[in-house]
């Protein structure tokens, strides 16, 4: 994939914002984007995506990540943060979000096909600001 | 709103498609959008948008458009579909899809300002085909 092609498909501009995780010598290490979840009158909460380096798991870019979002999302007027698709295997993303204070609504069942585990449930995740 | 803005916010190309439901007479009364919900990993779930003339409620068009969308989808090879916003008081259309064979999975709170009722939930509905 060229920058340009990365650059297209992953960066939200404004309103929206895109922003990376660092380590301290400043290599990226994962990067989030953030935006309303809908238009018109579903623009009142936000929504977010993340990537993070799975060799740089654990470092506490996801962390990091979603605590700008919580940020940026108050301070840009959100009432709430939903989380549209969290891969239910995956336990340390749903850990995260949990202590960063969001509640799993629901399971969508068999949303994503996973390489391991085949087809697994997204779990639509929500908190308010 | 021009045509052509209408096109571009609505209209979805191939691999979705766009339809419009028609009175006896050919003039349309409604018409609905139908695509992948996600891609990738997650494109194995259809979605699906619609919009009736609110003169010509009652009349069929929305049951006419949710039983085409089940048939393009069931077509294309999906395996379910979700509806991501079917606005809680809209107590039509929550019966049209259940009696399509939709489930509610959840209702996202106050994820949709209505213009009379306030803040009102947003429902998630699914069903597998």
């Amino acid at each position: 994939m060229s920058k340009d092609d990365g650059r297209r498909i992953w960066m939200v501009g404004p309103p929206g914002r895109t922003v990376v995780a660092t380590d301290s010598d400043g290599a990226v290490i994962g990067t989030a984007n953030m935006y309303a979840n809908r238009g018109g009158p579903g623009s009142h909460v936000a929504s977010a995506s993340f990537m993070v380096d799975p060799e740089r798991a654990r470092q506490g870019a996801g962390r990091a990540l979603g605590e700008e979002v919580l940020a940026w999302a108050r301070s840009s007027g959100f009432r709430a943060i939903q989380f549209n698709a969290v891969v239910e295997t995956n336990a340390p993303a749903v850990a995260l979000w949990r202590s960063l204070g969001f509640n799993v609504l629901t399971s969508v069942p068999e949303a994503f096909e996973h390489p391991v585990h085949g087809y697994v449930g997204l779990l639509i995740m929500h908190r308010f600001l």
